[in-house]
């Protein structure tokens, strides 16, 4: 069995993590990772692996076979069509781009050079939407979908400013379930505003939404945000149907119920993504190994990363008009 | 302690609950009921109490302090008009009317005869709702509502040629309870569609929606409505804001859990509307007897159940424009 | 439809609450109250039905047909042999006695005079234990039945004086509900101490027992008192056999979450047992009435009073030698 | 930060599972491993690993610092005795042997070699009891223990003859987790009986017991063995003091809730302990690793291991006597 050769491009928070699932991932090897700022622990942390600062010089290696793109969203495009050109494989961090054009440019490139691409949208792999999408059929035909999901706090104003905004930053995840879910979006609605913290609008951004989708099949969906629930994390799904109900419940950070004098109390849920999607990291590595290695179907692909896109700026558009927008085809 | 001598106007399903509440009740007396149609078990029942066919006979007993009126919805208006010209209190049943122009020839009628007068939205003296809505500071600025509820089956389509359709039917009890919750509503827009039976189509109604509101405050609501959930009677509440969530769970048939080689299986939501609020229809009468005894306020005004009517049309408006409505002011 | 005329002897705490149950239940008529201490409020309360102080009074009426006897426990033998020999069907309060040799003298009174009797052991009236009996083949062959049932706090030391002890006192409930769900008991085994007040050890009672139970049939059972649960009311059930389990869970004093920045917070179990247990008060009495209307087998019966108090008797003893104690049959 | 240089004794199920573990442990470098069979997979899996026959070779290898033995029991002495001699720390799954005079010697030449000892109750390392046992002073003063462990299926009777029996294979894990959460043992009564398979009782032993223990704080605890839930690995624990209850509840093999058109319907409970409590076999050796660099205090200790042997032993004596046994301390 041997191993895919891969490169880690950035090495962030997200890209910290990718090493890590890698490390004991048996089906890769590591082979070189880059960014542009040298991490003070990687050379004790991982000796036998070289770290780079020019990604050409990870493009320009013949042993590796795929690239995992975690920069910001900006390069994303420009780096595919690099990789691509270049025959890697690739996996790269959602959203696949900012701009429409340079994404379908990256997009042309990738089928032109017949490399296999997986996006991560992480919650795809995550047990709980696993199992729920295993058993999709179990809800019979489908009518209404429920998505929450909120961040347990603001990010920094200096997050939000390069964030892309609530739709394209945060939400996305939510489209890209619902499709995953429900199938093609037809339309989408939104109505947000800055509930939280109104410093935000100066970046031309909202912190709480509620955001409505129609499918082609005729289901809808609804999907909350916010920026900041109080208590946790907070990531639930309902799919129901003409035959029933799926939903799933948030995982906490402890399994104790204390009974007192005053309330029985449980676990909050789970602090962040980092915790709460730990696994979905290292399981969307294993689907993208099962593509390359065995030309499995892909899991998350860069149709998945252009429709999330097209509904998240449309979900803008419509905040902005009030209108119902309808969501253009690839 | 002298009691209210009160005489229930249609004696159908609804009548007999409120029948059965009142019998009990030690506020109430009831001194006369009335209906078009004379009930075959009535007399054997409550032999001492006089069953009439016309209104206007009730209207005309100067013992009759109070009616309580469950006829359908397009005769509230002139009943309503008819017992505060009668210097009756009135409780009437949900909606108040059907027509805008005719209810609020009712609501000024109401307020010349300076009588009493409590709307029928049951749902608001819930215990579950009640609870939530006493602690309803806990969650500091309210940010997002989230409203289920969905009914256990598709009603006869008769039924629903005379319903008003889902909104005015439905999901008004559900916008009577955001402005219970979150106050004051700004504007509503919807989606929905035939995704049960395509047959409720013919008389311009849907059986599947998702509605938006927003609020004065700022905050939004999201409530999704279904004929059909095959699980049962489906009444769930998310209350989030600033500094935390209170939320409800359905009532269940039963209370055991049984774990078996297959599954973990609970039991399923209550039947229906009249299982599941089936004490929220006494305890309504309770504070109705506190307002006309103690001249405690109107739990229920005259003024809600414009409003609730208000938005009913509107995003009936909404679900046909695609348009967001805004709310006109009483 | 003749209603069944009975009388209530004893009008304390459950007197009242039997009271009011039967003055809306459509089986009976209360024809008579009796109680050595007038109720000031009584008169006013129910001016139709008379109050008497003198037991003979009762039995000597021959207009009754039926007597609901509520006293303290050392009365209820000599109680029970009186109002079979005037030929009167009885309700009796549990337990059935104090003491062995009179309950057998009272047993014989009852069968010889033919009169329905059923006794007052309400768990097996409650919805959560009837639905569980109900299903109970589900768990194929029994096996290990847990009982968890604690008082929400200590009763008055005055109280416990003449309660008879715990086992005599609250877990003799607990017992009958094991001999309810999985048949008759074969042998008791207990552990105990006042863990909560030291002071109850001067009436040589126990605040704190765990109580093991084996049956004819093999299964096992486990009983765990506390005389105070700081969270509430705590009474739980699980029936463990070959095909599975089925187990209930506390009712809450209200049905709301509150997700928070500390914890989630959910309600307490309701107080105690009149909020707990209050339907099955209502329950018992309609199967009373069937058993003497309809000659339906007794729900709850002498056999099963004289039982309960055995295991209770042999449950002390076992807890003060230490050893396995054998329940002789009747 | 060196690591300690570490040998496994015996392949098999949990010996794969220790050097999963161990292979990405940052702590430990396992230098040899030792099983009287070759395994087939060994050699490919772990290439750089040399596989030893011969425990020997183990203890001659002065590279060997510490000894991980997952032998049988009976082994266990002996084998802790030579490691002790050769100055080899030591990690011994549980029990740590079968017979007390052999665990006794062992105990005197572990303290006399002054070697680290660390045993392997590895539910003491599960997350959900290493948050009860930190949070153990909310209860207040402990009163009542009530620990629920139920395989989900009937061993091999091949493997129950070898085992030692009920108590001493199983139930021994609850009677450490009893002393780990309350404190020292007092006396330990049984009740049990072969109710799932006759088969069990031609080597002595049963299948479903409930278990008695008393402390010396005067608290209680029961723990109630099943071999065989149908519906999974049924592992709750219930701490209950004056000042609250403390519990957790089973982790379900996926967190989905089906709401149908005849049940609400939830995972069952994990397979089994491999699954239960895979996490613990990784904490437990980061504690072992504590205590071997840092001389943290051992978190589960020799004494440990002899006095769970010694309630394990009495209890199975309590069973056939019927007598309440009181548990002698080391």
């Amino acid at each position: 069995m041997t191993k895919i050769k891969i490169a880690i491009i950035s090495y962030g928070r997200i890209g910290k993590v990718h090493m890590k699932n890698l490390a004991i991932n048996p089906d890769f090897e590591v082979v070189m990772v880059c960014d542009i700022i040298e991490d003070p622990d990687f050379k004790e942390d991982y000796p036998a692996i070289p770290f780079v600062k020019d990604y050409d010089e990870v493009l320009a290696n013949p042993a590796v076979e795929a690239v995992l793109i975690g920069t910001p969203t900006k390069f994303h495009p420009s780096q595919i069509i690099a990789a691509a050109k270049a025959g890697k494989h690739i996996f790269c961090e959602k959203p696949v781009g900012s701009e429409l054009d340079e994404i379908m440019e990256a997009y042309e490139a990738v089928k032109e050079a017949g490399v296999k691409f997986q996006l991560g949208f992480n919650r795809r792999f995550d047990d709980d939407f696993l199992n729920i999408k295993a058993r999709i059929a179990e809800i019979g035909e489908p009518q209404i979908l429920k998505i929450t999901s909120r961040d347990p706090g603001m990010p920094p104003l200096d997050y939000v400013k390069g964030s892309g905004g609530l739709f394209m930053d945060m939400a996305i995840h939510d489209f890209d379930m619902a499709r995953y879910m429900f199938g093609e979006v037809k339309t989408v609605s939104a109505k947000g505003g800055a509930l939280i913290d109104p410093a935000i609008t100066q970046y031309d951004d909202i912190d709480t939404a509620i955001t409505t989708l129609t499918f082609e099949n005729g289901a809808m969906a609804v999907v909350d945000n916010s920026r900041q629930a109080v208590y946790g994390y907070d990531q639930r799904l309902e799919a129901f149907g003409s035959k029933g109900m799926l939903a799933n419940s948030n995982h906490t950070d402890h399994n104790t119920i204390f009974s007192g004098s005053d309330h029985i109390q449980s676990g909050k849920p789970q602090l962040f993504f980092l915790e709460r999607y730990l696994k979905s990291y290292d399981t969307e590595l294993k689907f993208f190994a099962d593509s390359i290695k065995n030309n499995a179907p892909i899991a998350c692909s860069f149709e998945d990363g252009i429709m999330a896109v097209k509904i998240a700026k449309s979900a803008k558009e419509a905040l902005v008009t009030g209108q119902t927008i309808a969501i253009e085809k690839i």
